[in-house]
């Protein structure tokens, strides 16, 4: 995080994480996942909404990874992890653990490469998550909802099978996969002063760090996170990884933690984290369905609820008095509805 | 009605409709049109869903209007009636009737040529329905909630100011405009079997009979109605007007019936009328927003729901064997959100 931006807090400087070297994954392991997995995924749309717009005081392209095979960005990732595999390592097939859209993400792309998806899911995980990994055809092993559990299912599964993990966001195959949603963006619309995308675990953002200044150099990358589950805001601004006390955000794809991995390369990238509020989350989905038509889950919401603050697309923009173009990833669409 | 297909009954072809010679509007119309309105709409995108194709067994193709200008094609009529009419007759400014997408739509094109447009809504017309006319700059004129009382109060209108009235499709520029949502999908997937389009007064299947068929003369053209309003389908079946006792459809854009001139059109190019249920809408809609992360309202179901229904597809195909491919044209995505 090397620029500071005049609404947060100072950032500590000093005492700071180690120089990491050279970032990885580089630009060509980069390049090589996007020929890898676009036989496989859709090129997804970047949509305009002139209302919105209005709205924010800028121009907005909306990268619409809900619109994505299985609903969410994940599939980007667990394909290129996947199908990176050697033969005789994917065999044994693969594990993870998630109760999320990298679940449905693993066992889909797993589908597409013919070999097992163990996914290792809390037992209290919601019904319509569970049948989702199912139909992609992945094999459920319930464990109780905590870490430990979790942990120690899933040892046991690699284990008993030699299953190769997958870990959702700690791992440079799956940050290459992800980096490939700015990368897009960048290439369908070039001159973008900023790209804004939710972060979690720090797989996405770090990826959009990573495809986006891959592409343009001085393009800016902001994270967004809700304020209830605000551990990057807190690990940048501290200079090390900070835990999350609680995480009860109805952004659900956003309650993991930074990675030593993912807090690294952020730390050199990205160019700030904005905090929203449970609020603007729900305001700012609700105006997407109904202004887009688009279904967008909340995680996604939160990548585009700063810009609807008043001021903030004047913080973000570089001062040049022209009208600010912004990019926004919208992470994913698995909701459950309600009719 | 030319061609006969074995799951409706016998069409009357005795006493029918007289010759209307040659359709209009005719292909130099249509790429009038479409050159008129082209730098004003989305050319929307043609989104495509395995697993709703795994469903109908056929490979699908949606034309998305929901995601157009206002929320539906009715932009695309609209936009070319306006921007047709000479400069002395525009300054008089429009007027309409319409409490739905066609009202919207007037109100925006109106709008982006500078001119005046007046919209006769029911007094008991949704709220949100009369906010969207005017957050568009329109003038609402609330009339009662009956046929004559809408006429006298249009005509009213256009006595008091000389306004040009534009009607919702019993007219060649609107037609000319809804055809080109047909045309743009045949330009992208020129290979279609058959190009499904919802039916009401008959503006957008119409059109859609032109626009398809006029890029490529054998593609098949079916219209989708409710069989809660099923004037379309009667009035084919008997070769002339049949009027609609009732209309208490779900879907709200589909309780117009058909005029004279988009009768004539069909009567001519329509391969065939599907009926749905209201159960299949309400399914259909529910399918779509949650497999494709999009927001139709039912009209556009109704679209889509014949070809989910076990036998259907194959009825529809040539019986070549090979996967049949298929447009829809999802019409719209205006619907209250309940939160």
């Amino acid at each position: 995080m090397k620029e500071e931006i005049d609404y947060t807090d100072k950032m500590a400087t000093t005492n700071a994480v180690a120089n990491t070297g050279d970032i990885q994954p580089d630009w060509n392991t980069i390049l090589r996942a996007h020929e890898r997995i676009l036989p496989r995924i859709h090129r997804t749309q970047v949509l305009t909404s002139q209302s919105i717009n209005a709205l924010a005081g800028a121009e907005l392209y909306f990268k619409c990874e809900n619109l994505q095979k299985t609903g969410s960005f994940k599939i980007r990732g667990a394909t290129n992890a996947i199908f990176s595999l050697p033969d005789e390592e994917a065999r044994r097939g693969v594990v993870t653990h998630s109760s999320g859209n990298h679940a449905a993400a693993v066992a889909c792309a797993a589908g597409w490469r013919g070999i097992s998806a163990w996914i290792v899911m809390p037992k209290n995980a919601p019904k319509v998550k569970c049948r989702a990994v199912e139909s992609y055809g992945g094999k459920i092993t319930f464990c109780e909802p905590n870490v430990s559990s979790r942990s120690e299912t899933a040892a046991r599964i690699q284990a008993e099978t030699g299953a190769v993990m997958i870990h959702p966001y700690d791992d440079d195959r799956i940050i290459a996969g992800q980096s490939t949603a700015a990368k897009e963006l960048m290439e369908e619309v070039p001159d973008l002063d900023a790209v804004l995308a939710p972060v979690s675990g720090g797989g996405l953002l770090s990826g959009t760090c990573l495809g986006a200044k891959g592409t343009r150099a001085d393009v800016r990358v902001f994270g967004c996170e809700p304020e209830r589950a605000d551990d990057a805001y807190r690990s940048l601004k501290a200079g090390s990884l900070q835990a999350l006390e609680t995480s009860d955000t109805i952004a659900d794809g956003l309650r993991a933690t930074l990675a030593p991995r993912t807090f690294a390369i952020l730390w050199q990238r990205v160019d700030g984290i904005l905090l929203v509020s449970e609020e603007e989350i729900v305001a700012t989905m609700k105006l997407v369905w109904e202004r887009m038509k688009i279904v967008i889950e909340p995680s996604s919401a939160v990548a585009l609820a700063p810009l609807l603050r008043k001021g903030e697309i004047e913080r973000l923009g570089r001062g040049t008095g022209t009208t600010p173009r912004v990019g926004v990833i919208f992470s994913g669409g698995n909701v459950e509805l309600s009719w």
